[in-house]
Parts: C-alpha cells; sequence; structure tokens
C-alpha cells in the first residue's frame, strides 16, 4: 500500500462553510485528513492568537468519518491546538480555506485563513493557503477542484523551504485561464468610514474600503492574474526583514 | 517658527497603558501628538480588523491637553479610523508602543503594536512600533527616552520608502550598549498546551509556548541584539512575496 499523506485542514469562515468542505472533499483523495476548524466565522482576524482566554476544542462529526473538530479560537490558534494536540503525527502539509472571499496582494495581512497556514509554515510544515474571489456561500467552488490538487501534490512531491508557503487565489470565472505563479501587487485601502447615530444618538462607524492596485500597468502581480481570469500562486514568507535596506539604515542610525 | 510635524500614536495595550503615555511624553516634544489607541488590551492581535461590528470613537483627557480618543477597535482599526476621520491633515509619522513585552523575530506577526505600524506604512505614512522587553506594568522606560527620541527624529529627517518601517525592540537592562540595525531572526513557539477540566468536566485549554531561537549562532539577528543589551531596529515589510523562489516555482507548477 502506498504513503498515505496527513493532511491538516483549516479555516478562516468557520467549520460548517461551504469552502472548507470542497477542500476536504479533494484532500480526501490524497491522503489521511484532519479538520481542526474554527467554530464561527473568523475572517479578517489577521494573525490574532488567544493568550488571554482558554480555548475549547470539540469533536465535530460534520464530515462523516473524517476526524473533525470545532475550536474556540482563531484560525492561527486551531493549527497551533491541532499541531500540539489533535494531529498523531507531524502532518506532511496543511492547507486553509476554500476562502469565500480573495486574499491577494496586501489583504494576505488581515487573512485568517492565511495566518492559519503561515502558522503552519512556522512550525515547518508544508502550507498552502487557497481563496476563491466571491464572497458568496452560493459560490461555484467545482470548477477550481482539479487545480487545488494538482498544487497540493505538487508541494506534496517538492516541498518548499523552511520560511515559505504558497497564497493560492482563484477568481470567480468560468474560463480559467490557468496558473501563474506571481509577486503579491503593491495596493491598499482607501478607506472611508460610515458615520452614523445610533438610537441614542451616539456615533459609530462602519468600515469601508476600495482597494487600490498601485501597480495596475504590471503583469507580474497576483492582482493582473485574477483580472485576467488566472489563478495566482504567490510564494510567501513570514520573514518581514526589508534586507535590501539594511545597509542603508546603518548609515542613519 | 519652525515646522511642527504631526505625530499619530497607537498602541495595542490600551490607552491607559503606562507605555503609551511615555511615548506620549516623548513625542510631545518633536510636534504636534495625536492619540489613538484601543480602550482595552488588544495583544497578540495580530493584524485583525473589524468587519462585522461597527466601531465605536470616544474622546479622552487622559493626557490632557493632547487630543486623544480610545477606539473600540483593533490596533489596526485605530490606525484606519484615526487616518480617515481624526487627522485633520496626513501625520508626518505614526509610532506605535510602548509596547508592554517583546515584538522581536516571529514576535512580530502576532503583535497588535506592529499592526498598528504596518497599517500606518501600508498607507504610506512613516511608520514605527516599539517595544521594551518586559511585561511588567511597572517596567522601567526611563533608560530608553533619548533612543526613542533619537530613532523617531532620523526618520523624520530620512523617511523610509513606500513599504518599509521600522520594529524597534528595546531590551530590559539598566546598561544600554547601543543601537543595532538588524534583521528578523528565524524563530518558533514550541507550543505546550496546558489542558484541564472546568467544574462540569469539560476540557479546556491555556496557550503556552516558548520561543525557540533557530539561529542561536547568528550575530545579525534581533534576538541577539536583545540577549547582549542593544537595542534592534528591523527594517519591516508588507510584501510578503519571497521573490527568489518565484523563478524556482514557475519550473514546478
Amino acid at each position: 500500500m502506498s504513503y498515505q499523506p496527513l493532511i491538516l485542514i483549516s479555516n478562516d469562515d468557520g467549520i460548517t462553510a461551504p469552502g472548507l468542505r470542497v477542500l476536504v472533499e479533494v484532500m480526501s483523495t490524497l491522503g489521511e485528513v484532519i479538520v481542526v476548524a474554527p467554530d464561527k466565522p473568523q475572517s479578517a482576524m489577521g494573525h490574532a492568537i488567544t493568550v488571554t482566554q482558554p480555548l475549547r476544542l470539540k469533536p465535530n462529526n460534520i464530515f462523516g468519518t473524517i476526524k473533525a473538530f470545532e475550536c474556540s479560537g482563531t484560525p492561527a490558534d486551531c493549527v497551533k491546538l491541532a499541531l500540539d494536540k489533535v494531529c498523531h503525527r507531524r502532518p506532511d502539509i496543511m492547507v486553509s480555506g476554500i476562502n469565500h472571499g480573495p486574499n491577494y496582494s496586501i489583504n494576505v495581512i488581515y487573512s485568517g485563513t492565511m495566518s492559519a497556514a503561515v502558522e503552519a509554515a512556522i512550525d515547518g510544515v508544508q502550507a498552502i493557503g487557497f481563496s476563491l474571489c466571491d464572497y458568496s456561500l452560493e459560490a461555484d467552488f467545482e470548477s477550481c477542484r482539479t487545480h487545488i490538487k494538482h498544487i497540493t501534490e505538487t508541494i506534496l512531491k517538492h516541498p518548499l523551504p523552511y520560511g515559505t508557503l504558497l497564497n493560492v487565489n482563484i477568481p470567480k470565472s468560468q474560463e480559467l485561464k490557468g496558473i501563474r505563479v506571481c509577486r503579491q501587487a503593491s495596493a491598499k485601502y482607501a478607506e472611508n468610514f460610515d458615520e452614523r447615530l445610533d438610537p441614542s444618538g451616539n456615533t459609530y462607524y462602519w468600515m469601508t474600503g476600495k482597494l487600490i492596485n498601485l501597480e495596475e500597468e504590471d503583469n507580474d502581480t497576483d492582482l493582473w492574474a485574477i483580472a485576467h481570469d488566472y489563478i495566482s500562486v504567490v510564494p510567501t514568507k513570514f520573514d518581514l526583514t526589508s534586507n535590501s535596506f539594511i545597509q542603508h539604515l546603518k548609515q542613519l542610525i
């Protein structure tokens, strides 16, 4: 019998999210699956971890015979708990998602989906975050199944060096043109807080914002790839040092 | 009259934290100060933002005549709100902290202090996060005042390029040896969840962990600097692309 890889899965939309179910189905064709996912949506949680509250972990049979747990914490908490308390051995790979909504460009900083994958990568586990650029709970995940399987198989065969993981975004498109390995586009949100009065006359604010691509002309970014119906794959790291600036800064300080 | 820079200040320990007060005092000697800080501690919030709840913003006279607000959101929320709704013009610089506890090495990923600074930098504002490697609320911030002023003045005079901010950590030491510009050490937490039973017999977990320096021999990292009584200054970026790996990955996928 051939080797069965152990695949750990988490997400940030919570254990009932349709995107998670698709990922569980695809990964079950590749190996043994363990799911540890938040018990409620945890979008935009960034790399938050829970240090002032205890965490709960409960078995959940939502995926039938597949070992699955819901966790009261953040996506990063889920992965930490899974690696320390749930997995009977080191996973061969950790996959996160499929997120309902894009995690390209600067979204990677805010993304709970990616923080789960980053957490696994910090611990030395191969890791990939998958996101579909469609916020709808009725999003069509069908067309991306083969690509997700292909990318995961590739990394199982050719492991990434320590410090690197993948950020994969899939466009909302019926006509996927293929995969582009690319870089994170430089972009920022133009915030516009919506100011309102509550029934007591006190002010409150809703965050709204529009992503501004600062590199619209460049065709080697994830934003370009998605806009042109390609799946974007960005090799991502968690060493945030700006190495190129160290020498210059030494002269200033 | 000479130009008065506008200095935005936030933190993650909340508006009442002693470290914030020190930073406000130091910055008041350099320009006009505006404070927008969380109304409660927000440690380890990573780059979380609040998208499913509205935000509150309340004036607070804790710093006398200095314009200050407490915000119900995360550190990143504070900066977004400050830039959109509070500041009468673009700040010349945003400083975050002084954090009670270290944000060196991989801590940068989990840090609310740094996420506030990153948020400002994404928006194109010069930004520095300051942390003292002492968790105590009675920590001695005196010895670092002149260094914090010097580093901030340097950046006001020599602005950083877009995409770069500073992560400054100050050792708990009476004998500071000076400043080292260095890189983020490769390190990870060895988790060890403390498993307990609540009064109803249900299991819960407390996160505990120990930072493991994966580069103990190297003397060019922030962990080395702090261990040897130097202030560490790491030029930090928020483009997470592993550029060096793009070509290799193109051949695999």
